[in-house]
C-alpha cells in the first residue's frame, strides 16, 4: 500500500490545522485506535492509544497555537517533515516529525524530533 | 540510554562526511553489523545487514559527491536531519534522514525520505 504525495501531504496539513484551530479530542481522532506518539523523541515517554494520546494534546489545550509546514517529504504511507508551532504568542518550535499512516489515513505513529535548540523565545 | 545532541550531531556529520569523500565499505562500517536502511522510504527494498549496505552504497560508489547538512534535530539515540547530496555535479536531492544509533556510535537504522519533488537538476 502506498499513497501519492499529495495525499500524504494533505494528512500533514489537516493535522497541522487540526492542532492549531481543534480540539485534544479533535487532534486524538486522526490518530489510529493503537497510535503511538513519542514527543519529543528521547524524552523517555511513548503514549500507547488514542486515550493517552488526547491526555498528551490536553496539555496544550487552551493555549494560543499557530503551525506552518515549513518542508515536507512523502514515503510510502510515511511522512517527515519540519513545521514550525508558535505557542501563546511567546515560544516557537520546529521539530521535525515522522508519521505512519494506515490504509484510512489514519496517523498510526508520529514521533517528533526537538530539543531545547530548536525553541525560539518570541 | 541517550547521546548529547552535539555528539549525534557528530555522528552524522561523519556519516554525510564519509559518503562524499569515502568507499561505499568506508560507509558500510559506520553502520551495526544488523542495521537496516531505507532509502527512499516507500521503495519497496529494505537492506538488512552491513554487506547489503556496502552493496547499496557501491550504486553511487565512483560519482563526484558532495554533502552538506541543512537543519538537525536530535533526540536520545536518535536523530532527523535535512541535508543535501549533489550527485556528479547534475543533480541535487534533498532528503529529510532519519537515523538510530547504537551505544558505540554505528547506525542501528537509516531511513530517507524523498521523492522525485526533491530532485533539482543543476
Amino acid at each position: 500500500m502506498s499513497f501519492e504525495p499529495d495525499a500524504l501531504q494533505g494528512f500533514v496539513q489537516r493535522y497541522l490545522d487540526t492542532v492549531s484551530g481543534g480540539s485534544a479530542d479533535d487532534v486524538a481522532a486522526l490518530y489510529a485506535e493503537d497510535a503511538t506518539l513519542e514527543d519529543p523523541v528521547g524524552g523517555g515517554e511513548v503514549h500507547i492509544g488514542r486515550q493517552a494520546i488526547a491526555g498528551f494534546y490536553k496539555n496544550v489545550q487552551g493555549a494560543e497555537i499557530s503551525t506552518e509546514l515549513l518542508s515536507f517529504r512523502a514515503g510510502g504511507t510515511e511522512a517527515a517533515f519540519v513545521f514550525a508551532i508558535t505557542v501563546g504568542g511567546a515560544m516557537r518550535i520546529e521539530p521535525i516529525e515522522v508519521m505512519t499512516f494506515n490504509g484510512e489515513g489514519l496517523i498510526t505513529s508520529m514521533k517528533a524530533y526537538w530539543g531545547p535548540a530548536n525553541i525560539t523565545q518570541l
